[in-house]
C-alpha cells in the first residue's frame, strides 16, 4: 500500500524538536508491508498543509498525518483534512464525554479548549487514546485511508497500539521486511569492501551498511512474499557471517545492554562499575534493561581526583589526572573488594575539550575489566567532540564487558 | 527566502535512524531568515527523487539535500540532482586528491568506490567536508540555489559550520526569530489557560506551548524585521512572566544542566549524587556540561539493596526496597558524610514495570538534598512508562537541587 507520513507542527520546522513520530510509524507501518515513499514536515499553516494533503491524496492510498489535534487555534489538522476532503467537522458527545472524565482523574476542571477536539470528520473512526484529550481519527475514502494521530510521542504510541493496529486493516500482498546485522570493531569503508560484491549484485533483498553508535549495522531488505524472506535472508546472514563472523555481536532487535544483562543471568554473573569520565553514562544505560537488579549491583562515580582519592583511599596526588592505566586498574580491583561482583568495570579518560593533565590528551581512555578476578586493561584513543567521545567511550565499555562474558 | 530540507535516504522512510539533520538544518536556516516551509524525507529511489527535485524547484528558493553522497551505488543524490538540472557530472581531481588524503592519513588504501563522490555537477561550489570524504556541493541557478551535503550527521555540521555558512550567502529581507520561555511545574493546558487571551490574539510574535522532558516550553516567533524582534519579545516575556513567574527557570538556549553547573561555581558550591533507580543518569546529565568537575565531586549508583547496605555499612534489611524516606535521607546523609559536599542530592523509586516491595507502587519516588547541612526530602508520584518515569524523575531531581541553590 503507498503510504505517506505528514507530520504537522511548525516546531518542527523550526528545529526545536526531533522527529521521532515519523521513525516509529514507519517501523510500524513497513512491517504491515506499508511501502512509505515520503514523510513531510509542514508547518501549523492552513494552505501548506491543505496543498500538501491535496497531492498525498493523489500520490499515495495510505496517509498517516500527525500533530495539530490539541485543543488551541493553531492546532488546525482536523479542520484542514475536514475541508480537504470536503467532510464536514460534527460536535461528537461520545469523545467529548471522554474528555472530560480524563480531566476528572487528575482532579482538574476540563479547560474549555479542549471541547475543540470533540469536533471530528463526519463519520469519522475514533481510535481511543489512553494518553491524552485527542483521540485518533481514521476516515476511509474511495480512493484512500488517511489516519490522524496526536502529535506527543507517548500519545501517538498509545492510538497506535491500543486502537490502530488491533483494528487489522492493512491486508499487504506484498510486504517489506528487514533484518539487520549488527558488527563493531570495523569503519563502515572497511565493512564495506569485505561485502562490497554481495552490496553491488542484490537487489532483493537489498544491503546496506549504517553507522551507529553501536557500530556499524547491515540492513538486509526483501521485498515480497513474507514467507520467503526468511529464507533468502538466510543465504545471506550466512555469507555475511563468513567474511564479517569476528565482528557480529547482534540481530535485529538486540540492544547491548539487553544482551550483557540476559547473558550475566543466564550465566548467574553479576556486574558493578566504577566510571570516571562516563559518570553514569555507562551504568544508567545498563539499567534502562527492565530486571537488571538481579545482574547490576551499583557502582561509583569518581569523577574528580578528590573522589578517586576517597574511594581509593589514598593520600597521595591521582597521576595524570586519573586518566592513567594504574590508576583504573586500582579503581576497579577496589570495586572488586567493595562489590565482591563476578565482572567489574572501570572506565577513566579525557572528553575534553579540556584534560586534567599535560600528559594527558583529548580522547585518551583507559577501560579495565576483572571477570572473576582476572584483571585486564585496554588503552583507546577516540576523535570527535565531548559528546561524540563519551558516546564512544560508553559503548567500548560495554563491548568490552560484553566480549569477557562471551569468554565464560 | 522560501526554503525545504530534503532528507535522502531510505534508513530514514525504514525508521531506522532519527531524522536529526532536518532539525539541525532548520535551526541554523531559521536564524539566517531563511522560511522553511517543507522537510520531506524520500528513499534512494531514482524516479521519487527527481520528481521531488523538481517539485521543490517550483516551490521554493532554496533547497537543501541531505544523504546520498557516499560512495556506494544507492548513493544517488550527484546524479539526480544533475539530471534535474541538466548539468552533466564532472571528474573533479582536487576532490578525487582530498579523498585519497583522507584516507592516507587514517593508514588506509582508498576503497575504488570513493572516486565516485569525486564526480559532480560542472561549475558545482565545493564545500569542503573536514569529517569524511563526501565534499558538499553548492549550486546556483537562475531561480535557485541547490546545497547538497552528507547524510552522516557530524559530516553535515563540519560542512555547514566550516564551509558553508562562512559563505554568509544568504542574506534576509524578512527574518524568522523565535524565543523560548522555560518552565517547569505546571502542566500544558493549565500553562495555555493563563496565558490564552495572549495566544489567541498574538499573530506577530505568535505565542506556542511545547511539552518537553525539562517541562513546558514557550514559545515566541517573530517573522519581519529582526532590529524589532526583541522590542517584541521584551514586551510580551513581561505579560508572560507576571501570569507565569513562578514556574519560569530559563530561556532560549540555556539547559538545566549548564544553568546548576554555573551557579554552583558561582556561588562557589560543590555537588554529589547518589541515585538508586536513576542508575547515574543525574550525574551523567551534569557532566555532559565541559568543565563540571570544578562543581561535581562524585558519587554512588546504589541500584540494589546490598550495595545500599554496603554504603550505609548497615547488616539490617533495607526497608520497603529502598523505595523509603528514611532510607533517602540516610544516603544523602552518608554522601554528605564521605564527600562533605554543599549539596548532596539522593534519589529513590521504582521506575516500574515492577516494583521492589508491596508497599511500593510504580512511580513512587523520594528525592532528599541536603544543602549545607539542611536537609530536605520530598515525595513523588509519576505515571507512564519506565522511560517516562526515569527522565522525569531525572528533571524532578535535577529542580530539587536548582530550586535549593536558589535559596542561596
Amino acid at each position: 500500500m503507498k503510504t505517506e507520513i505528514i507530520n504537522v507542527g511548525s516546531e518542527i520546522l523550526l528545529g526545536d524538536i526531533l522527529n521521532t513520530n515519523a521513525r516509529y510509524l514507519s517501523s510500524v507501518l513497513n512491517k504491515l508491508g506499508c511501502s512509505i515513499y515520503y514523510h513531510t514536515s509542514v508547518g501549523d499553516n492552513q494552505k501548506r498543509l491543505k496543498k500538501l494533503i491535496n497531492l498525498a491524496l493523489e500520490r499515495s492510498e495510505l496517509i498517516v498525518l500527525t500533530g495539530g489535534l490539541g485543543p488551541t487555534l493553531d492546532d488546525i489538522t482536523r479542520e484542514i483534512t475536514s475541508e480537504a476532503l470536503e467532510i464536514p467537522l460534527e460536535h461528537n458527545p461520545k469523545i467529548a464525554e471522554e474528555i472530560n472524565c480524563y480531566f476528572k482523574e487528575r482532579g482538574i476542571t476540563m479547560p474549555k479548549n479542549n471541547l475543540r477536539q470533540a469536533k471530528v470528520p463526519r463519520d469519522a473512526r475514533i481510535l481511543h487514546n489512553s494518553n491524552g484529550t485527542a483521540p485518533g481519527l481514521l476516515i476511509e475514502t474511495k480512493n484512500n485511508i488517511i489516519v490522524l494521530l496526536p502529535g506527543p510521542p507517548n500519545e501517538l504510541k498509545a492510538v497506535v497500539e491500543e486502537s490502530l493496529l488491533p483494528l487489522d486493516l492493512f491486508k499487504p500482498m506484498d510486504s517489506i521486511v528487514s533484518t539487520t546485522i549488527k558488527t563493531y570493531g570495523i569503519g563502515e569503508s572497511q565493512l564495506v569492501e569485505k561485502i562490497e560484491d554481495l552490496i553491488q549484485t542484490q537487489s532483493n533483498p537489498t544491503i546496506a551498511p549504517l553507522a551507529k553508535e553501536d557500530g556499524v549495522h547491515i540492513r538486509l531488505t526483501y521485498k515480497g512474499n513474507q514467507q520467503y524472506a526468511s529464507h533468502y535472508f538466510s543465504k545471506y546472514k550466512k555469507r555475511i557471517d563468513e567474511r564479517l563472523g569476528n565482528y557480529i555481536w547482534g540481530y535485529d532487535n538486540q540492544q547491548l545492554n539487553q544482551l550483557i544483562i540476559d547473558r550475566c543471568a543466564q550465566k548467574k554473573l553479576n556486574l558493578s562499575t566504577v566510571e570516571s569520565c562516563t559518570s553514569g553514562a555507562v551504568s544508567s544505560l545498563l539499567t534502562d534493561v527492565s530486571g537488571s537488579s538481579k545482574v547490576f549491583w551499583g557502582g561509583n562515580i569518581v569523577y574528580t581526583d578528590n573522589c578517586k582519592k576517597e574511594f581509593l583511599s589514598l593520600n597521595s596526588d591521582i597521576p595524570n589526572g586519573g586518566v592513567d592505566k594504574d590508576i583504573t586498574e586500582q579503581l576497579a580491583g577496589q570495586l572488586y573488594i567493595k562489590s565482591g561482583c563476578d565482572i567489574c568495570l572501570a572506565v577513566t579518560g579525557a572528553l575534553g575539550p579540556s584534560t586534567p593533565h599535560n600528559n594527558v590528551s583529548v580522547g585518551d581512555v583507559f577501560i579495565s575489566t576483572i571477570l572473576k578476578g582476572n584483571l585486564k586493561t585496554s588503552k583507546f584513543k577516540f576523535r570527535g567532540s565531548r559528546e561524540t567521545i563519551k558516546s564512544r567511550v560508553v559503548y567500548a565499555a560495554l563491548f568490552k564487558v560484553l566480549k569477557e562474558i562471551n569468554t565464560l
